[in-house]
């Protein structure tokens, strides 16, 4: 097989993947927005036998010879090309070092989990799915062993969602962040809350929907390349760079809930639109990294759209949607509110200061698991403790505790820290975009174009022709918390004149 | 190999055909109903690869050979197991003449066409369409003489859509509805038409969508496996027997469209739920033919759905749903208002007896084109002469005109006689009910339960266990075009008074 050749075979493996991928996407989203309640199974069917094609195709003899032709010859291949050729190889190699059997069972397992985790959390009962988390827990252990053998299991898996990333690393991030926002946390509880009883009069979803297509419009997502549709978890889903999906959910008593879904799955939206074409329908189409898409997501629902310049631009447009209901409403008063800390249970609807522990809880028992020091019957314990330690709140059920996210349903240890690093960092490119350009002026008129022009430049348009620490480097610099915390630090006592 | 190598290969592409065919509708159907304007290149991609997957699973040497087996061994297969052998090896017959490169190039013609009809109707100038109608035909009629060499072009393809149907007995079929129907339309239109202003009262799309819900529980659509969409044709889609989804479309200046759209498409959706869960992910799940899908489809609008019984059944509950609109109407003037007979444009919006002339015009156009005795650039011309001479009808626009349907732009040619055929088909299974039951007592009652129940037992559940032609003789007995003049000859002679 020569040079060509051996491009041909990727150039082709990559379009099936993203074949594969879409038909598996579009049967997932059909599953979740529109399709009857009893129709699981035969998608069911449809997605294991697509599973099992991009397994075969991953782990095809020729896909193999093609990489090792095409990293002989690396300084002769384009940019672009030996991205792919990177990339392609890491994944078949990861995959590879997992025998074909355990991989079917755990894609079982996982099936399986999601199901019995939607029973066990409707149930608040950790123990209906203890033995499905065990078994997540074993594999994972395991798996970490095939990726990494060198490294410590954990390290092993946080590689795999955010390349780089280690234990040492994320032990200095969040103590770093204990340190500065705990006691942040604490000054703020003793001052007088924010009135925001306002956000929870009736707001018809009909209105709503109206609202959203204003906002989309002011996140210039273009609707003839993004729709939008309504899912019980918002979610982004992109086929192409010129085919993205958000979805989001209405609240009739809360109309911050989906405003700020919107924006934030606008902007991983905005993220997708914007990478380049030439990495589309291959392996380095989509954002590069967890971590980076959730910095993206995370820019412009918190640091733009939870700034006082945008709810200042943009409240004037809202109250039109809104007029009975925001009448009496001002654009500070407005802004105050959705800026409110307070300590909860839900993740997903945590503010913007007191997200970070909660990922930290996750964190800290991921940790433990994967490391073999902490076991899984004792879950529910230890998520309790560490929210009372963390946040001060008492966890009534597992529902509303260590039973609410889908994540280790899922297979997935190791993510939860990419929504604490996404935001880190947001505020790192904070303050280099605000070097580079005046931020608050345009934005102040609603208009976004220059923020996100920095952004597409500086990290949406490379999709994966750079790696995630090149991206971060490029558009952070050397990856430095105090930013996040400095950042939060300042904007919560200027909120809560502390 | 032996047998049960063989059944086992033969199993296994039949579950993967299953997941690439549930793939490949998932995104079609994405494409017509939520997916934004302009996102249908990813989709033809994706498809594009999907077909080739499936190209190549029925190619497969492999499969070949485990079909040649199972020939060898036909006496020891279960019926189930030799259904399968027959319609896959036939399938991969057909496919294995046309080249594969000319399959996928095909495959993203048509994806492309689908857009192209859009726009050229939408601006209605069949001249933007004209390119690619020109490629459809000029495919078509390359894949007719690889399917047969032997047979007419045209024949060729009837064959693929309705086995066994050919121009021959088309030919004698339509003169026999063309003798009698156009006297019969004659004799029609001097008489007094009944009044139906106010089915063109205002509907609201809200209230619409309720009634559909009323109609789908009268046709015992359970909710949980079939769904309900928005689109601007409507169609039926199905995944399993316990996944199906019909769409409509509310024109809110006429609330007879989406009614009989629901109780057509209902239709359809009724036979492949009645389908036996035996042949399910295999190569003889879903309707037998086109021609027997639309005569259980027709079946229920026309027949049964524009009887007198069934609308005064309705009728009370329906009036509900419109008590301002329907308020003055009685249930006699709403069953002569959906029977009016009136030669008119748009062959989805025809009344039940001038349908088939709609239908005539297309087989006379597809015959020509296949047969290359008209050229594409002539289709418009040849289109509002033939509406005309059948219809006495000036077509204004391409519009309203050869633009209207979807189906040359899906490549489908030989598909539109089976519209008619199906109509000819239910009306011989109408004969035979009456003989086996009484159908109108119970329908006048609203209830359907006794229709339904005959006709899955003599078609539904069966899916591809029978040929085409062994459930025709099954339900209809020896196929007679008369029982269909005579059951229309004797409905329009009633209602206007001939």
């Amino acid at each position: 097989m020569d040079k060509n050749e051996a491009l041909a075979v990727l150039a082709d493996v990559q379009r099936k993947l993203f074949a594969f991928n879409a038909a598996s996407s579009s049967l997932y989203l059909d599953g979740v927005t529109v399709a009857p309640k009893d129709t699981s199974e035969g998608r069911g069917v449809a997605q294991g036998v697509l599973a099992g094609e991009q397994h075969k195709l991953m782990t095809d003899p020729a896909l193999a010879e093609a990489l090792a032709v095409l990293e002989g010859c690396r300084d002769e291949l384009t940019l672009l090309q030996r991205r792919q050729a990177e990339e392609l190889g890491r994944a078949v190699k990861q995959l590879t070092r997992i025998p074909a059997e355990e991989y079917m069972e755990y894609a079982m397992l996982t099936n399986e989990a999601s199901d019995v985790w939607h029973r066990a959390k409707e149930a608040s009962g950790f123990e209906m799915f203890r033995p499905c988390l065990e078994k997540l827990v074993a594999f994972n252990r395991k798996f970490a062993g095939y990726y990494d053998p060198d490294k410590a299991p954990y390290d092993a898996l946080l590689d795999e969602y955010e390349r780089g990333v280690d234990m040492a690393q994320l032990d200095g991030f969040f103590a770093a962040l204990r340190e500065k926002l705990v006691p942040l946390i604490r000054a703020i509880g003793e001052k007088p809350q924010p009135d925001d009883s306002f956000l929870h009069r009736h707001y018809p979803a009909e209105a709503q929907r109206r609202f959203s297509d204003y906002l989309m419009e002011v996140l210039d997502l273009d609707r003839t390349h993004c729709g939008i549709g309504e899912t019980e978890h918002p979610f982004t889903l992109e086929f192409t760079n010129k085919d993205v999906r958000i979805t989001t959910n209405y609240k009739e008593d809360d109309v911050s809930s989906s405003m700020y879904s919107v924006i934030h799955e606008g902007g991983h939206a905005r993220y997708e639109l914007d990478i380049t074409d030439d990495v589309q329908y291959t392996c380095l189409a989509g954002g590069v990294s967890m971590g980076v898409h959730e910095s993206q997501s995370r820019f412009y629902e918190n640091i733009i759209g939870r700034s006082r310049p945008f709810v200042e631009a943009i409240f004037p447009k809202m109250k039109e949607f809104f007029p009975e209901q925001l009448g009496d409403v001002t654009a500070e008063q407005f802004w105050r509110a959705v800026n409110k800390v307070e300590p909860s249970l839900i993740r997903t609807e945590a503010d913007e200061l007191t997200y970070c522990l909660h990922v930290m809880v996750r964190y800290e028992i991921e940790k433990a698991l994967i490391s073999g020091t902490l076991e899984v019957k004792d879950v529910p314990e230890t998520w309790n403790r560490l929210y009372k330690e963390y946040l001060g709140v008492d966890v009534p059920d597992d529902r509303r505790g260590c039973l609410q996210d889908s994540h280790w349903s899922g297979g997935s240890f190791g993510y939860f820290p990419s929504y604490a690093l996404g935001s880190a960092y947001g505020a790192q490119m904070l303050r280099n975009m605000e070097k580079d350009m005046d931020v608050w002026g345009p934005v102040g008129r609603g208009d976004l174009s220059q923020v996100t022009a920095w952004l597409t430049e500086k990290v949406h348009k490379f999709g994966g022709l750079k790696t995630p620490a090149q991206i971060v480097e490029n558009a952070c610099g050397v990856f430095d918390p105090t930013a996040y915390t400095d950042y939060l630090t300042k904007k919560y006592t200027e909120i809560y004149g502390l």
